[in-house]
């Protein structure tokens, strides 16, 4: 069960981006899990990438295929087609040339995307089978089932769409991502597919892309695994008909904006639905020297099993949260500063246990589902949120059984 | 339950080092929680203590007075007289002045040590109550009790005793520890005092005690979180006939040798007792550039919730253990050299599934109660070992219900 609102929303049509999904039966016979996606001539592509030195093979391919003209997506879920040495690199190029044949495209146009079980060959044949399929459903309004193709362990799809007006033109942005487990700064175990019809060249929309997976992506971890699959891809078609988006302008910069907001609420959807997870946290580290150890501080206590089980048991044990301060490499941090608070509510001040402190206002903090902690170092003037889940029974079960 | 053999073994009696416990009532009612260990005149202690920044005030006090002629330990379960600020190290200081009004000592030769819940007041009164409890039970022989009296969350004692021959003379150590969750490289949440009746000085007994942590202790993980309290004391009366040992002795390398056994065996138990462990893991890095590298491969795998969750679940899933070394942070790591084996099958192979393998071979291993993946990363020739434990439900249940 995912933890609040996680309700899919109205999905805007993209101009330009056509979905089509189907059911190859890869892992399961319930749902789509092939989903096609072709843009529209002259549309460019940005993608971010996993830095897990073992990237699956069609993550190799993706990054190749992304500047020569991509037309076209194929993601498949059930499948992670990683760990499977030259064989996967092979399964992942001659799914491309199906794609390529089936649309009337030349191989390196299509940019693959796998997710789901390390290690098994990609049924190739099974996917190629679906393309005709898929390609019969094209329909710029086929996100829903887009988002719901794509799913693994997610137990909601998830999805974000926006409209801005740019000198009085409608510009549109939808995207949709899964992502559950193995979730971790630097690259979740996700997908993400944002489209646009904004006119951007496309080292600019790279730039808009690595700014906004950077504030919201690499913010969120539910297990402190790096996946070998994760891939953020950005693709506009130009088919709005707004003037195109310049550096520096203030459609720049609302494009932008909207642009993080998407990014922001796919991530957080990300970790409403983490493996087993029943509460959201945000670890908000305040008055930082530096992004660094802002960061170190904020991933130490979001990677602690003790904080995260205490959060499952709503057991406001402020000492595990201080323990993980303690040991998150801050060089000369003076204890006697460091202030710590569950929602409003200060437990620790003065290297110790706040003297206001009470049993029972943590627990009231704790009994809810969406909580904030907050640590306020007292170094300097910088912020930075990790969003997090607690962890359950259930994440032990949904991970011991994932391949049973 | 622990896994494997953690018989409690015979424990001789180290001349000059007497100890007593009672139950003072900290947190339960039943067990003695509280430890007073007295030394002969001119016994000299070497310690190593946590590197967490928010170490607790017995680990200030313990330090400070480590080289202040100690002549007794006054150890506390139950309550961990941490993130207690000021009036921590108050309660700290005045047990150290009950023990010394006791036994006749300066406070500042008691070293105190407390393990358990963080950021509740030391009951110092009950403490000082039970002290001449403690030393009416006076003994040479009274290590098994010891051994259950600094238990938390351990499910067994923990001992470890050998006897060597030094020119004809016997050379006695004894050790206990406790420790079972929040075990992290680095010293982790664990307490163990290890005694022995060898001449040795101070500073030569310090570099002894600081090898064998780093052999032993600092290679062992559980759930990756470094404690407030760890310590570990190395404590020496002199009382053996044997010679006194200096440096570059054969003498010199034989106690080293007995020290090392006796805490990487403690080390082990730890992680046998590891919070809902159900399996042991050594994770052997081999063919490794340096050391670092080594360990950096060694505690990404050990570490991750993914790898321990499969081990639980007796599931060959390698893609997990893969994609671990993938983001272990390994420079120009070339994946067509990293061989992989659960136990003695290969499992992965010129950066895929080995072709010999089969679920069957690996399945057959998994199942095994302690298990030895081999990571072989073809780079150099330093080898090192890291040892832990699966996660299971237990685990969570243990962290969730600590307090309740």
């Amino acid at each position: 069960m995912a933890v609040g609102n996680t309700d899919f929303p109205v999905m805007y049509p993209v101009a330009g981006v056509k979905l089509g999904s189907a059911n190859a039966g890869i892992k399961q016979t319930v749902r789509d899990d092939v989903l096609l996606i072709e843009l529209a001539e002259n549309s460019v592509c940005a993608g971010v990438f996993t830095r897990n030195a073992f990237c699956a093979a069609p993550v190799h391919v993706a990054r190749q295929h992304l500047n020569r003209q991509p037309r076209a997506l194929l993601i498949n879920s059930g499948n992670a087609n990683a760990g499977t040495g030259e064989q996967g690199m092979q399964d992942a190029l001659s799914s491309c040339l199906s794609v390529a044949e089936q649309l009337g495209l030349k191989p390196e146009q299509v940019l693959p995307f796998s997710t789901g079980v390390i290690g098994e060959p990609l049924p190739v044949a099974k996917i190629a089978a679906v393309l005709g399929d898929c390609q019969k459903q094209f329909s710029e309004a086929h996100w829903p089932a887009a988002a719901k193709a794509i799913m693994t362990t997610d137990t909601v799809p998830k999805g974000a769409s926006r409209q801005i007006q740019i000198q009085g033109q409608t510009v549109t942005i939808t995207g949709i991502a899964k992502g559950s487990g193995m979730i971790h700064p630097d690259m979740a175990t996700m997908l993400c597919f944002i489209a646009t019809d904004a006119k951007v060249e496309q080292a600019l929309l790279q730039t808009i892309l690595n700014q906004a997976c950077n504030a919201s992506f690499n913010r969120i971890t539910v297990d402190g695994d790096t996946s070998t699959n994760d891939a953020c891809i950005l693709m506009a078609s130009g088919h709005s008909k707004a003037p195109e988006i310049k550096p520096d302008t203030d459609a720049f910069q609302r494009f932008s904006e909207a642009v993080n907001e998407i990014a922001g609420r796919l991530a957080e959807l990300i970790i409403r639905d983490g493996e087993g997870a029943t509460k959201l946290i945000r670890i908000r580290v305040e008055q930082a020297a530096n992004h660094h150890e802002a960061l170190a501080v904020g991933k130490t206590i979001a990677h602690s099993p003790l904080v995260k089980t205490a959060f499952f048991a709503s057991d406001p044990n402020w000492g595990r949260i201080l323990a993980a301060v303690g040991r998150a490499g801050v060089e000369n941090l003076n204890l006697e500063d460091v202030e710590i608070f569950l929602g409003d509510v200060c437990i620790v001040q003065d290297g110790g246990r706040a003297l206001s402190y009470t049993e029972a206002a943590g627990q009231k903090v704790m009994q809810q589902e969406e909580i904030t902690v907050r640590v306020v170092l007292k170094r300097g003037e910088v912020m930075e949120d990790i969003l997090t889940c607690d962890f359950s029974y259930d994440y032990v079960r949904i991970n011991a059984e994932y391949r049973t």
